[in-house]
């Protein structure tokens, strides 16, 4: 029997996690004799509590192809994370009793760690309840910190973006370090894991080549340390350009930027680690500084999105259809690098109990021994992740992102299901 | 008899300033018969006070094409600005002295109205000390706020920048919004008037696309309004995105993000209105908010320049060139526009002293009724600005910007100059 699909996003959306849903939707559609229609949930797994899904079939070809270039989370993403089996049972039977109302054989999530931990339960609950579905996780954050994949999609091109800005900003403060600003911060995201900071290495080859600093969360802050090495940047070079991430830290575990808020996650909610930088290497220095902070830019910059990541997006969200035909369950697809130079990747899997609730942090080895900057290896690693550019195309100077129709999938449930 | 070229950058670069010098130096070698050798200043005037400067003839063609495709100063620019030609006399004598001793005719300008101002006081001296030189202007700001001129190289840049990021951040707070961040703001450049700030506006083209609000420099800003209309867009669009400019200020003339302190020309230095901003959005609504400022990464953002932007500021350094050779003195080219729709433009001329520390602001009837957004007549002026791409060239993920040899002209005089 033809069952429909479910698919959704998840968290913090990225440039290119649009890519997968074109990949999930054009699949399924090549194999409309097993897989009936794709409903999305509207604000991610909300959309299936609340009953309010987008039915995708009313979408013409052309607009699901203009998802791959479309930055942001076309059906809505959500931070919202489903709690334990046992604290939180009906929100899983009220899952189940979507799908089951819709006959929604398949689930695709789309997300990090806490989405496939999500995942993984629906494909346990749904056997348990008698209506059994085949859960597969499609990857995506920006922070590269999802375990046993070599890469996770997203991060590529906001490696691209910080690499790009990096190498740009510092051309502009260069030029004007006689007379006016001589170190430049750029705050980049990164909570507990340093890889966007790191792919900041990526704007330069030569240690006179900006970034000369990078701040990993993985190395606890240092602020003598640090100021001696700014000193030192800019006798020689005339100029410092610090990349720091928001999860830079103190030995003791303090955030730089700690506002001491928590996200619906409980992630400590972080800003502002660039002014606390400005504000250390003005007052231990006296440098004229100037930072930028790239906050949403840098995940949803599309315009300079890296090819290799849209590819590997769109390339999982298709495995994951495939992988949901070939009987597979609770998996998800995995960018698996075959070689680096020259660059060859493939597709694997891995079991979604594996991946959930884990973060990967940068190696040691990645991390230059001065904690200052990144090592040949993790220049190695890093440098085909950004290969490529995918140019969106332009209509009137800006990109002309597709904006889908989003029909509604009427409701089949009596009961309204109200969110906690 | 054969006179040499002296060029050089000042006060903030560009995305495109180093297209100009492009022009410049193309076409005084396609003048080789009447322009001798092109120095550059390293950083900017400075390099000529102290005898610094480079050779720009020992460059390669393709070296000097490439400064059309590369951000920043390649000959390091300076926000040093010249006294009052009876404050400080000594300057202008010795920039007379460097120019007689390097047989320098030519003299070509690249920057804002405080520059304008010092061409025109070199011309002016160098009559009275019986060394004529032909002191042409060269416009470049990102502000656009050079009179007479329709539009200042440099600006078409940083609007394409400002209309694709805001575009592309507003997808990701709108697929977020239902959990997530209700209320984002980009903090952009624009000390005085809100050009770059009002090219937000070209992100969307209805009242449900953001920017949802812009606050200008021009329109004093009005907590209860503005709060106001944060809730209405929330209300409406589940969202609101705001675009502010570093100079938006109070009606007492007090900006909103004043650091209290000022820069080389006497301008006060601003930094972080989108906090202040952010602030004021917690604190009178609540909303979860997230905040970026664009700081360099704008009007360094070559990857993203408008095409339009690049032929105008090709154009003027051409033009440049071509003026002196025409006799003209003391001028500076400007961008005609011809016409809207299609976009016409051509280059005119206008004197120094009539640039010379002028700002133009935006006119009162570019600025919506209610301060928050622009006039039909405003998108109408923006639009072709930031018409096409014009992508540079790239390797291994980056782009490959042009450096230059940088080989220094012999010094011949004995005396050294020192910088107050």
């Amino acid at each position: 029997m033809k069952q429909n699909a479910f698919y959704a996003q998840s968290g913090g959306v990225t440039a290119v996690i649009n890519a997968s849903a074109c990949g999930v939707i054009e699949t399924a559609r090549k194999h409309g004799n097993r897989i009936g229609k794709v409903y999305a949930g509207r604000n991610g797994i909300i959309g299936a509590l609340t009953e309010d899904m987008i039915d995708t079939s009313k979408e013409s070809t052309r607009a699901i192809a203009g998802l791959r270039q479309t930055p942001g989370g076309a059906f809505g993403s959500a931070r919202y994370k489903l709690r334990g089996l046992d604290e939180n049972r009906a929100e899983y039977e009220r899952l189940i009793d979507v799908f089951r109302a819709h006959n929604i054989g398949y689930f695709f999530y789309n997300g990090g760690g806490d989405s496939m931990d999500t995942a993984h339960k629906v494909s346990q609950i749904g056997r348990k309840l008698k209506f059994p579905v085949t859960c597969i996780g499609v990857p995506k954050t920006v922070d590269n910190d999802l375990p046993v994949t070599d890469v996770c999609p997203g991060f590529g091109s906001v490696a691209k973006y910080v690499a790009v800005s990096t190498k740009e900003a510092a051309l502009d403060v260069a030029s004007m370090a006689k007379t006016s600003t001589k170190v430049f911060i750029l705050e980049v995201m990164g909570r507990h894991a340093g890889w966007i900071a790191a792919a900041a290495a990526l704007a330069g080859t030569t240690p006179a080549e900006a970034p000369h600093i990078i701040l990993f969360p993985e190395v606890p802050f240092n602020k003598r340390k640090f100021l001696k090495r700014v000193k030192e940047c800019v006798s020689k070079y005339d100029y410092c350009v610090i990349v720091v991430s928001e999860g830079a830290r103190y030995a003791n575990g303090n955030f730089l930027a700690d506002m001491g808020t928590t996200d619906a996650f409980g992630h400590a909610q972080l800003g502002g680690v660039a002014p606390a930088i400005a504000s250390i290497v003005r007052d231990g220095l006296g440098y004229k500084f100037h930072y930028a902070i790239a906050d949403y830019l840098q995940r949803s910059a599309r315009h300079i999105a890296s090819r290799v990541d849209v590819e590997q997006a769109y390339a999982v969200g298709k495995k994951a259809v495939e992988f949901a035909l070939a009987g597979k369950n609770s998996v998800m697809p995995i960018i698996v690098r075959n070689s680096d130079k020259p660059y060859r990747w493939s597709i694997g899997e891995v079991g979604l109990s594996r991946v959930a609730n884990r973060e990967k942090m940068m190696p040691k080895r990645f991390i230059r021994g001065d904690g200052f900057g990144v090592t040949a290896a993790c220049r190695r690693y890093l440098e085909p992740l950004i290969r490529g550019e995918d140019y969106p195309p332009y209509r009137n100077g800006v990109p002309n992102y597709t904006t889908l129709k989003s029909v509604p999938v009427a409701p089949r449930l009596t009961t309204k299901f109200v969110l906690k």
